[in-house]
């Protein structure tokens, strides 16, 4: 505890991960004033066929991928 | 916000994603009185391994697929 | 199975949950080809201090309140 | 889309809610490359007797509470 | 890691919590082979209301409570 | 209801996950006096790319695989 959850677009490098879980978690500790081994991290990836907005399916409106290349987040 | 997420048997098509996120989108906007561009869905799909009901997982309890011929749902 | 988590404002009467539970369902039932007893849904209410988007809390984008009028989800 | 879940125990302030949804979301914008306004942040609150590590309740282990003083996340 | 969401109807004993963080984790650790210290477990209690089966709220289908009694669960 | 959802490393066996469905379930029955068919459990699996402690992802921290062997949850 805390625990953080982000859900996502599947696509991300690892080293994105990897950074996700060292900011995410650094400022948990920071703003929270909890201990570091207490924060655990989960992230759920999904297809854009899997996630939609405005009851518009994501694969439909952005294509295929993730991130700012004609995609859904950005 | 609102924030729909559907747990469901890994198997269903495109089509039936995509009717599932425009109708249940369109219901939450009539029921709620909010706007269709703040409702999210995302999809999460589940092998039947990975599901149980009673203490019996699905694999066991209906063999593979999804759906209503010899399934878990039906 | 399938499992509906609905997570929204807090605010909303029983008769608007009742719709929920009973449009959400039916839709289920239609799209995935599923028993009704299979359907189960779960309401996650939040008090819009607990929720932001675009890293903007709810409270403070739209003040006490749910639904249209000058709300976060309209 | 990205969608960020926080559990955390209940008690902080409004304004460290504040902070982690800026910050979170600021840092999801940067590592991520999506736009800010599709990042949604949510924040689930629990009690102590509510959440366990090792198979012991918090409000055992800790007593009442959250942070750093005598707390399970410190 | 692992992490456990159980989600019941509100009512339940602390004695009742403590009872399944000990036993769940206890069984967690013995069938996954993984140390105590890990296994986190966090409970989710909702109204009748706000949970519904086959479309139907369970305030409605059971009446107030939890458990045995003319419960949802019994 | 009540709703499991276990979270842990991808990995495990079919029989592990039999044996998890059906003691968490036969230990929810007996603790919350609920009916067995009312108990459901899902699992969640993560590679360890996708999952951190204390802002470390685990593939990093704990290389491949999962439970006792050299693993993050031993």
């Amino acid at each position: 505890m805390p625990f953080i959850n982000v859900k996502m677009a599947v696509g991300r490098t690892l080293e994105q991960k990897r950074e996700l879980a060292e900011v995410l978690t650094r400022e948990m500790v920071r703003i929270l004033d909890v201990k570091p081994e207490w924060v655990e991290l989960v992230i759920d990836e999904y297809p854009r066929k899997n996630w939609a907005t405005a009851g518009q399916i994501h694969a439909d409106k952005y294509g295929p991928g993730c991130g700012s290349q004609g995609i859904e987040e950005k």
